[in-house]
């Protein structure tokens, strides 16, 4: 509960009529079209350009069948200029083959296909004709062995819900499921120590670990599909960065299967390991391209006894910044997010999903997270900052939530950006680390440059993190406007030395944008552990 | 200031006499006698057995000179079976190259290398000629390419603070020393971005950014000698390991030089950049077995507004472990250290160094600290902690520091144990990680198992991070004595499945130990990216 004075400050603050839920259990429940990707690229994947090389001819053509929902997504072999490398087709025996490793899990169903040939943003399509469904370690060493012996190309797959077409496959991979492997191997309840295979859904593993008095180190929009195993391979960042930090920090052990079929475990359970290289930390943030993560343990932080939501209206960007010194100053430990959105993020949200803002429109939004263990202290440092931001000017309008539904609501004006971009047109998605200072300056100065071409152009992020997600939109692709946008962006961001993927990773869209954050010595680094750990895609 | 309900039980618990200082600074200054070694390892050696290749006879004599004090170590090569590899020696003209490239910082004076040649521990004594101090990452460089072509041995040497025997050469290595390269490069004082090079000495590096409002993510014993760069390459754990994590999640960035002179520049001050494989991981905690680190940009949290100390004393290690749980429930986020000793390390401390125990004679005896942004919660809370552990009995004893010199001195009696074991004798360090659970039963079962052998078996750490210190003291040194603890300690360890090394790493003395905490496949991997990265040493 906030003590009095700040109840009746926010009173005042607050519009009169009711916080909505925003059908936030509605979003979740239907799954995939509301999630991001994760779960990342195709073992043996090149780092490089696509098809550097061989001139196999596509083994593709244009599918029958098409998702679930809105036009059929062009192929990407046809959209791009990539070659496929020489890799095996999959024959009838090689499905007799996996069908002996894993009985009744070969799907070649044409439906369940078309939607996993697909990205959820729905710009990026392959033309697999196969999808393996394995339970164990076992079983994926199997198969990754016996890929590896025919000369197979396959592309490990999550909950599908990744950013940068990593998920799916380019041509006609063979598709690696994680989703029955799906359990939950121990965990310790003193510690926090989760031990679970790759395949748990992000949502699943929070509502286990809460039961017990924990809560996950992240948290993202799209954890109802999101897979542990996909989040650890992109390194996915999150809601929590802020507070847990990277999951460099807080994985603590990895079974990786090596495109060989080695099982690698280094499953530890150990807070602390000093005894040789630290080989997980490769795989976190490599995309499947060295290996694929089949189980996880991951240090769970206590359960906070208290969270608190406020949303803020903010008059620029100038004072975004400023607020979040004041409450970096006065939250202290307890400061658990801090996000940002713009005005057009807000018009999205209200007009594509029928959400309703709870505070007065202005320039920029911020949502502030607290998560502490004693409530009533939690709730005095927050009063005092909104007491001190609201004298200052930095903020003119603002909402406090305690409880779980009204956090939710308003947690869902930020996380459900993604989905009602998507909902907006074809999306060009940025996903930049840059300075907190000139951390905007690229939406304003993108606006100035593309004009009409583009439908929108909006800003949003962690800004904690230095985080900033840019997204254009337009009615359909355009090759055009994509040339205006890069190598523009990079660039850009390459001039503030920056980072072209902050959170999202490379996939197939960013990956030649990869030497605008990274020199040309780890380059050759990359490649060379890349073509000593999995010879044949390299 | 801690609520009067809190005052007055704490006036109940401590002894009359007043809190002395324990000589804190003066043990600061004394330098590297008093410090832990955390710099490490050669760049040329093999991650195997030493000598594994190659039969060069041992080209060092038994040295004139010996360190400051003490008598003379035994020199490594004779103490131990190692066989050298096949490096050139250091020639004159070598020499004469090494002062055109650092003219005036080639060292060849007997006293300095005397002291550079044998650890802090005094356990473990190369015979190296040279040692060279370059200022900059070029100079680096340029001496590891001319190194690399004329197929010289390397050992980088920071503090030289160690404890595995790492920091030395193990026989006639150039050392490569970062002293000079102590430049502060940038710190962003919004972010608390630091950008150092790696020979600032931790400790000048927690008082600048001290005086900016932040604290150094890490802090241990040695921080008065040791060099971050050290620090990054050993992945050192220490104090505050508990409350802002591991290096792998706090360091943003590092530059590092190749064994063959490249450098490799990925000093991001970014938190978060998921372009391509995260290459700085494999650096923290190689030892130097990969590279120099040269560079090293780090987040820095903000400094807390409160910190208390509390020691106490518990009547047995179950309560040792309960009163743990107890703090982390009541003392949430704001904990930010959980160190236990047990009663021979309270003597150790008292008869070596004269230091005086602040609470009644126990078994066991804990040191809590918080960390917090508002004094007034923070105190209400761990008030709320000790009544609840004093009424249940789980601590019998106890005192509660809130300003810096107490603080200090309260420290000193956890901090200065592993300077009292180096008086105590020769001194046998095992650094494990075991499930806390069982984590002193090692302690109790080779009290047992060695009887008179061992003058001292002792167990002290971070028990918030399951980490045992476990040292055993013996007059000298005693191949029987060894030859009791190993592999007997790391085969206890591995039933555990505990680490052989929890965060001091490898060294020389650990090396051959890698395999019970790491299976085959592991090994191999390592192996394999050391064969790759630096072909002259594998």
């Amino acid at each position: 509960m906030l003590p009095q004075r700040a109840r009746a400050m926010l009173r005042r603050l607050v519009p009169r009529q009711p916080l909505r839920l925003f059908q936030w259990q509605a979003a979740c429940a239907r799954g995939a079209s509301v999630q991001r990707r994760t779960w990342a690229s195709t073992i043996p994947r090149p780092l490089g350009p696509w098809g550097a090389v061989g001139n196999s001819p596509p083994v593709c053509r244009r599918s029958s069948s098409t998702p679930a929902s809105g036009p059929e997504v062009a192929l990407t072999q046809e959209r791009y200029p990539v070659k496929r490398l020489p890799f095996s087709t999959p024959s009838e025996a090689d499905l007799a083959a996996f069908e002996r490793i894993i009985p009744g899990r070969v799907v070649t169903d044409t439906e369940v296909l078309a939607a996993s040939n697909v990205d959820w943003l729905r710009t990026v399509r392959g033309c697999s004709r196969v999808l393996l469904r394995p339970r164990t370690s076992e079983e994926v060493a199997h198969i990754l062995r016996y890929c590896h012996e025919r000369n197979l190309a396959v592309n490990p797959q999550g909950g599908n819900t990744g950013m940068v077409g990593g998920s799916v496959p380019v041509f006609d991979e063979i598709i690696l499921s994680t989703a029955l492997m799906n359990q939950v191997i121990s965990f310790h309840s003193v510690s926090g120590t989760l031990v679970c295979q790759a395949g748990c859904i992000l949502e699943e593993l929070s509502q286990y670990v809460e039961a017990r008095g924990f809560v996950m180190p992240l948290d993202l929009g799209a954890k109802g599909s999101c897979h542990i195993g996909g989040n650890v391979a992109t390194n996915a960042g999150g809601l929590r960065f802020l507070r847990y930090g990277s999951l460099h920090g807080t994985v603590l052990g990895l079974e990786v299967v090596l495109a060989d079929g080695t099982v690698l475990n280094c499953l530890s359970t150990l807070r602390k390991d000093n005894t040789g290289y630290d080989l997980k930390q490769l795989f976190i943030g490599s995309e499947g391209t060295l290996g694929v993560i089949t189980a996880v343990s991951i240090q769970c932080p206590p359960k906070p006894q208290a969270v608190n939501v406020a949303f803020l209206g903010c008059p620029g960007f100038a004072e975004v910044l400023q607020t979040f010194s004041t409450c970096k100053g006065l939250l202290g430990e307890i400061l658990s997010a801090y996000e940002f959105m713009d005005a057009e993020c807000m018009w999205l949200v209200r007009h594509h999903l029928h959400l309703t803002s709870p505070v007065q429109e202005s320039p920029f939004y911020v949502l502030i997270e607290t998560s502490g263990s004693r409530a009533e202290h939690d709730a005095e440092k927050l009063n005092d900052f909104l007491e001190q931001a609201l004298r200052s000017g930095l903020v003119t309008d603002g909402t406090v939530a305690t409880d779980q539904m009204k956090l939710k609501a308003l947690w869902a004006l930020r996380e459900r950006i993604s989905e009602a971009l998507s909902r907006d047109g074809y999306v060009y998605k940025y996903d930049l680390s840059l300075p907190t200072d000139t951390l905007y300056d690229l939406v304003t100065d993108l606006r100035a440059r593309l004009g009409s071409q583009a439908k929108r152009v909006v800003g949003y992020g962690h800004l904690g993190d230095g985080n900033l997600h840019l997204n254009v939109t337009s009615e359909d692709f355009s090759r055009s406007l994509l040339d205006a946008l890069e190598p523009y962006v990079y660039e850009w961001t390459a001039g503030q030395r920056g980072s072209v993927s902050a959170e999202h990773g490379l996939g197939f869209k960013k990956k030649d944008a990869l030497h605008y954050s990274k020199p040309p010595a780890a380059l050759r680094l990359m490649q060379q552990l890349k073509a000593s750990w999995t010879p044949r895609a390299s």
